[in-house]
């Protein structure tokens, strides 16, 4: 299943970057918001490389964008059903588990001697900058939104141009813009299997000196992406017009 | 129509940007400049693809500067004519209001938070580093020729070489540095939606703390790209020769 | 002619990254190398954009390298005479000369403002950290000579894989890298227009307290890209095959 | 042998980006981690034009990645051969040899006036953040089959939509994120040749104040990315379907 590859490349580049930025004697210590953007950039980039043989979704709020959209298939071949939606959804979540993992094995010393529990625990999820239930989740579902819209207009263009879409930079730029513009407040999670998935692992695995998995805040991230991939899915239908 | 659309996406994450480096308790807070510069250049990259069916000008300087270099039709079959003129202006105006809302609404109490009034009008429109109407002016209208004159000059480069010019990753590029190259005096509006629109919501919105709306410089950023963009459409028919 | 245009666009927006970032009350004030490394590189996209129609050299080492690598044409079907190579290089000097203007008059109250004399001289010209004649010109003639020879080896893959190379943003990120990797001991000319015709602007302007031009240096950042351009030129023949 | 020249352009500048950020007195000291990772992306981006000639590995983990893989041809008609795979490797050190040289000579002056010597060693490779012969090798591992993986991974992608790879923009920007996520505990040597031939030449040249080679450390950038690239290139073959 293409999926777990891509979203294993996708979870182990992106919160690798956020390894390196935040965890103790790190190469890339303090590096700034604009090298975590650039590294989520990159890691869809590749995950996307990594999966086109299943339509590189590896996000179940973009399975689902794409589902209230009204496609036919999921790309190479693959039918839109009840069974093969759930089996990607379910890759991606495996494929987030196990990127997470290899994030912990790569920076495993690193995490040893950091002794913010609360630090260890944002290389895995994401958190607010405010806790704010409300505006929280408001904030997921516009990025979200921005982030599923754009990849449905993105295939549209390009087949006015008449183009196959490959799309793994446009979408890479695509989350580098999303983390600059949107990501202030809850450091976008927009993507459902990329922060509970790490999150679930950051309760399993032993890593030393571990904080709570702070599971009150754990289903705006889930809630806010699929709410936002649905609204954009369907408003896609009348704002994107089809040109042949 | 589609310049709403796009609009509203380039306001989103431009103005998302700028509230993401300047507001308090952000993830990228005091990202600096050149994070700037990339926020602003996808979001044309956003609002370019967003509205690939209306030629995704998303600009009314490129709008009224590809009339001034004698175009036909505004891409995707849409005739120039001044009803099609007043139409995209309008839709482009329509779109900067909803950006700039949703900004607000996706930056909520991170704007109740931070103190500072100026910041939060940052967040919306641009202000100088040094204020001289003739010189803020001259800034402005360089700004945006370079903006409208390539815009042009890649249209021409393309059908010299034979390419359907999709375009959204030159714009956006070409956006991040005239941004990092010409946006340190005034900081770079060259789009009079871009300022003025969130500039209207800065002032209609009920933004918490919220400081004048500084109506004595707000016309500077749409002169001078009004200015900039004519400029640009009618240098470039001596100086780009059609190559065929 | 077109050569003009590029090189008015690639000194004005080139120039223009180093007043943002080294003059007084810019918004990009301290914005770090990087910037500048994006901004020159992001100039060189807009003057190769906007220079199509000459073959986009916008720099005399390029020219010389291109006549020295056997080149019959300089694209866009101008013949290669001894006529054609002096009207090149008179036209990168014209442009140099607009575009340092430009900048001038788009940072004119930051010219202003700004105190130091070597910081103003700085936005026209390169200088060295440390200064020697001899490692100077090393560290240009390297610089140069990765410039040039890899236009070349991008033009040949490209007739490899059956391309037409349009080339703008190959040949800016080309000139991100060498200024990140080798400009850090001269800030990387690599391209005498850029350097001597700006310096001659500073010297001819009204500039409100600068200092000497530093003529003294002057001569190394023409001498060595030259010397880096026929390099790479005579070079590049036995060490980039063609492929058919 | 195209191996030679790709090499040393990798090599010269992915060690000069170091060198500016490292090396005292430089236009770019102190520039950052992520002008570190952009510098030896565009090292790639450089290396790899230079040498279309002969597939463009300049990196013996992703020759022996694709002797795994089972490839028949290194590109441009070289048949996968013992001695074709020595020619290759070889001609990667001596061009790694060329290029920590030339970095060398391009900062000479930078380099007498650095008093660190584990600073100067630092330009021509890589030191861990925390030393762990077992987790250093781990994090080496992963981060080259990430590389190799993908630069499989875009082959096949590209295969299934039709297009001619020339690759040398995504591989680029893969070593930007593999640089910006994984490199944090080791430096991401990720390329035997990278790391050891510049550590020999280290050795060899009269650098004036130079510290130790660091030989004790040596062999795990060496045999880290060989385990990582063979294993990416067995990995492949079940994990990347071949579409048609």
């Amino acid at each position: 299943m293409s999926e777990i590859v891509g979203t294993a490349m996708l979870v182990l580049l992106g919160c690798g970057v956020v390894a390196n930025v935040a965890l103790t004697k790190t190469k890339g210590f303090n590096g700034g918001f604009l090298m975590v953007n650039f590294g989520w950039g990159l890691a869809v980039f590749v995950g996307v490389l990594a999966s086109y043989a299943s339509g590189a979704h590896i996000n179940p709020a973009v399975t689902l964008g794409l589902v209230a959209n009204g496609v036919d298939e999921f790309g190479m071949g693959v039918a839109v059903s009840p069974l093969s939606i759930i089996v990607y959804i379910v890759g991606q979540f495996i494929g987030a588990f196990i990127g997470a993992t290899l994030v912990w094995l790569g920076y495993k010393k690193h995490f040893d001697e950091t002794d913010d529990g609360a630090t260890k625990l944002g290389v895995f999820s994401t958190a607010p900058g405010i806790r704010s239930t409300a505006w929280n989740l408001v904030t997921e579902v516009i990025g979200t939104f921005v982030l599923v819209f754009t990849v449905i207009a993105f295939g549209r263009a390009g087949e006015a141009a008449g183009l196959a879409a490959l799309g793994a930079l446009p979408v890479a730029l695509l989350v580098v813009g999303i983390g600059a513009s949107l990501g202030g407040p809850t450091g976008y999670a927009i993507n459902p299997a990329r922060d509970l998935g790490p999150r679930i692992m950051h309760a399993v695995l032993p890593i030393r000196g571990k904080a709570s998995s702070d599971w009150s805040y754990s289903w705006i991230p889930v809630v806010g992406p699929i709410i936002g991939g649905l609204l954009a899915g369907w408003l896609a239908i009348p704002l994107l017009p089809v040109i042949s």
